[in-house]
């Protein structure tokens, strides 16, 4: 049974410009077609992208923004062509919502390349003209090819983070293959590296964490880490040296590229996950005795997206969240600004 | 036959200490041993990390010192356990003379990655802690391991220049599955340069020339460029934008490193084959869009040279050379820092 929604309204939490306090307010969604989704979105997670965003970092933010883009909820309604979803399903969006889907990315899975240019699910300009607006929101209507899943494993606010810091760290992982007989360093223990510690356990790698302090080492061990050393200790890199297959950097300032580097085994990547505002520098020689590499991950596929859900459900892979009321949010925002949350702030979106 | 030779002189050319003019002088090879080759040395390449090296550029060198790492000879006596080769075989040496050989690299063939440590043909420490003195000389024992074939389809003097400036343009080019169907681009059309076309075009790819001026357009095109293009000039980026599977940099000098990766495909790498002094910079953005990849490559190993050198026989592929007098090489040193050589240097070992 399908239906032909029209004038959805809900209510959201927008910035009416940049760097302003969250405002309540009501906005329409699309009237719904053949192939949507209409989601009540039960839980959104707050991730620093949206913070970068709502603070116009990019220089790019159209105001007023809803941000948004950790969404897990469930539908509510469909689209008469929509075959993949009925009322009742538990579901999750990550940050796309429309992709060109012909390319040669598309057609294999990455619609994060995709040549026409993905939509994004906030702050983008829709293939129809309009701007898209997030997930800090009760209802959303999503395209059901960009609509994922929710195992019944993971429960909806937890799953939560995984749509897009879950895609951000798996997905880097499957792509320079992490697996048995690897060796694998997170840099930074926050709400992204406490996700690729466990994902790349549970992929059977040896995994070891940098971390600026030995603050997070106990919750490092016990999402499966099985080194744990600082990074403001010269003898670390030292001690390490030509150790790892692969570098996962998630953290978003400008990092001594050449000491990372020099941990590296010989054709080792260094994925950067986070993006510094500063250019960073590197010395040829660092990347050339070893064949090494500096690259960058964004987040991935939505394919790649469903299967890391369900890997995380088969694996007990788990977000840590800080579950918060909708009149929170400016309160979290400060509190990610200072590195203070364990893991991940969830908005409750009942409380809206 | 075998031979057991010892007591074997030879001139050489060589510098007193960093900077000085070439002096020639007569040093003594070691005695023969079991699975040594006797070479006479018929050529020898000048590449530009001799004068490096013989410039103490990276503060390492040891004087005197006797460059040269692009020889091509003939046999003339073989240790008794040689099966390899026989007096009158056509041979070359590049960079290395010995490896561990047990290593994880050395075993699959890269030498170069060598745990223990590669020793290289001149002004590095061999494993019985003599000095190495290079192929500016009319003899040179090497184990037999690292000496390669030239084949009879290659002449001497041109194939000097393969040893080094081959194998390190051949080697990335097979490691990023150079070929039918990629798009590669090679910076700079020096003596790396010039090489790597040819080896790229006969590999199957679409190749794009990209230097800071057009004055070797038709040496390119003859070479088998299917573009070429001005680097100093903005709106070949633009043009480019997200083009190439592969950049080879043949340049030594700092470049715009954001400005290359922009016109990299999804996943595409930019592979430095050149030391600049000073560090480069990038900015993450750039690489964060397409899975993009700063990285880099130090020649090859001697399996792989091998194979080079069978691959330039049967595609005739051949460096252009300027073959200078034993007197004449302070002089080509001043043309390779002005970049005055089409397209490399190579010493008659006849007129030392």
């Amino acid at each position: 049974m399908c239906n032909n929604h029209n004038n959805i309204t809900t209510r959201v939490l927008c910035v009416p410009a940049a760097k302003t306090p969250f405002e309540l307010t009501t906005i329409e969604r699309r009237d719904l077609r053949p192939d949507d989704v209409l989601i009540d979105i039960k839980y959104c997670g707050i991730c620093h992208s949206d913070i970068h965003n709502a603070h116009d970092d990019f220089g790019s933010g159209v105001f007023p923004m809803v941000p948004g883009h950790e969404i897990a909820g469930v539908v509510t309604a469909v689209g008469c062509s929509v075959t993949k979803f009925t009322a009742g399903d538990r579901v999750g969006v990550g940050c796309f919502v429309d992709s060109c889907g012909e390319c040669d990315f598309c057609l294999r899975g990455e619609e994060q390349f995709c040549k026409k240019g993905v939509v994004v699910v906030f702050n983008s300009i829709d293939y129809d003209g309009n701007l898209t607006y997030g997930g800090y929101s009760q209802k959303i209507v999503v395209k059901d090819k960009f609509v994922v899943r929710i195992p019944d494993a993971l429960e909806l606010d937890v799953a939560s983070p995984l749509l897009c810091a879950g895609i951000t760290t798996y997905s880097p992982l499957r792509h320079w293959n992490a697996g048995p007989g690897k060796k694998v360093a997170i840099v930074g223990m926050g709400g992204l590296g406490h996700l690729a510690v466990q994902f790349a356990h549970m992929m059977g790698t040896e995994v070891t964490v940098l971390s600026h302090n030995l603050n997070k080492k106990e919750e490092a061990f016990a999402s499966g880490a099985n080194h744990y050393y600082r990074t403001n200790d010269p003898a670390t890199f030292t001690e390490l040296a030509g150790q790892f297959d692969l570098i996962l950097n998630t953290v978003s300032a400008n990092i001594d590229v050449d000491a990372f580097l020099s941990i590296l085994n010989v054709d080792g990547a260094l994925v950067n996950l986070g993006l510094p505002n500063k250019p960073d520098q590197y010395n040829v020689f660092s990347l050339f005795a070893g064949r090494r590499s500096i690259t960058a991950s964004n987040v991935g596929g939505i394919k790649e997206t469903q299967e890391m859900l369900d890997f995380s459900a088969e694996h007990g892979i788990a977000p840590m969240i800080e579950v918060i009321r909708a009149d929170q949010v400016d309160e979290a925002y400060e509190h990610v600004l200072r590195g203070d949350v364990r893991y991940r702030f969830v908005i409750d979106m009942s409380t809206l």
